[in-house]
């Protein structure tokens, strides 16, 4: 199936250009835009309905939603108040550029100051697809293991951020904050570590000020 | 990117072509093969050192392990006295049926029972690609929440089995096993669902019973 090679590279270049296109229109207007990755159930949507809360004094705040099927996230999403752009990809298994792009067009962006884009639930297939974010970050729920870093090494190889999910839980499994901490370092020395829990909201204090700091270079 | 579209078709017709040449060597050779897939760290590695360990004077059992990189789980799994040949997808999403192929080849079937093939980590992609077995099981964890099957549905859809993972976390997260079953047999009528897990083994009997019916049936 060697034929497949250079398919793929024209889609990822067909892919990267839009993605500049969505880089250049986050700059002009100031957007910091973070693409959002996880397996299945690590707790995406949970973050972000925290977030959204917890700093909607502070930020004018949107998400494009990523999902096979269903809108239920972008409705739990929609609940904080927030604007929410559902994008179904009908059984795909990763958000591309042009999909944010089409979300994008029906949302307000005038004086929005982070956009999110919460992908499928993949640890593999959306680390290759550039969305036009500033930054990728990435969730791993102390209940996947500590391993994860090491067996799926190119999404926390590009990530600027680990936040390490369900810390409550670390008490009920065998996970080790080290090991985790040291493999992702292993693929990338400058990731930023953080264990939070969206259940109790142990660590988001940290994961808040990283926000504030990179908004803050955005202006 | 319509284009994709017909080489998805020829990759897809391709594989199930060697899907079909597995089938037939394992219905002569009266192997059950097994797919099984989940997210990353729902604890299909887990599921396969346990029964590999509980079944080994009933059953002669071999592993096909899937991996993007690491032998990791191929030591795990050699651990327990079976034969397990690892298959690096250098950083794909999914097993496909031609590495199957490969792997078998390095395998002495003389005899087998079961041959387990644990596919790549994701809950989307392998899905689509028949790795020639005669049954897909899937994994679900309890942390990862009982929306999954509605949010994943080809998996669940395709699935034979859903094996319900670490109900001894049951007491610390939301999960309710009542809608969990209602989205998978809403998806496909026929699932047999269970309950188990790898840390404690509860529920493993009725996996193991499972098992038993059907590699009788290929006999």
């Amino acid at each position: 199936m060697s034929m497949e090679i250079p398919i793929v590279r024209n889609v990822l270049e067909a892919n990267d250009r839009i993605a500049e296109e969505l880089k250049k229109t986050f700059r002009e207007k100031g957007i910091l835009c973070l693409n959002l990755m996880s397996s299945p159930g690590a707790g995406k949507t949970s973050l972000l309905e925290r977030t959204l809360m917890d700093l909607k004094d502070e930020f004018r705040m949107a998400v494009v939603e990523g999902d096979l099927q269903t809108d239920n996230d972008a409705r739990r999403v929609a609940a904080t108040g927030a604007q929410a752009v559902q994008v179904n990809t009908e059984g795909g298994c990763h958000l591309d550029s042009g999909m944010v792009l089409d979300a994008i067009r029906s949302m307000d962006m005038d004086g929005l100051d982070i956009l999110f884009v919460e992908n499928v639930g993949n640890l593999v297939c959306p680390a290759e697809f550039d969305v036009g974010e500033d930054y990728k970050v990435t969730l791993l729920s102390v209940t996947e293991g500590d391993d994860k870093p090491e067996k799926y090494p190119l999404m926390f190889h590009l990530s600027a951020v680990m936040l390490l999910n369900k810390v409550d839980l670390l008490p009920y499994v065998d996970f080790s904050l080290e090991n985790a901490t040291n493999h992702a370092k292993g693929l990338n020395k400058d990731i930023e570590v953080m264990p939070i829990s969206c259940r109790n909201g142990d660590g988001l204090d940290a994961w808040y000020e990283w926000l504030r700091n990179k908004r803050a270079e955005k202006k």
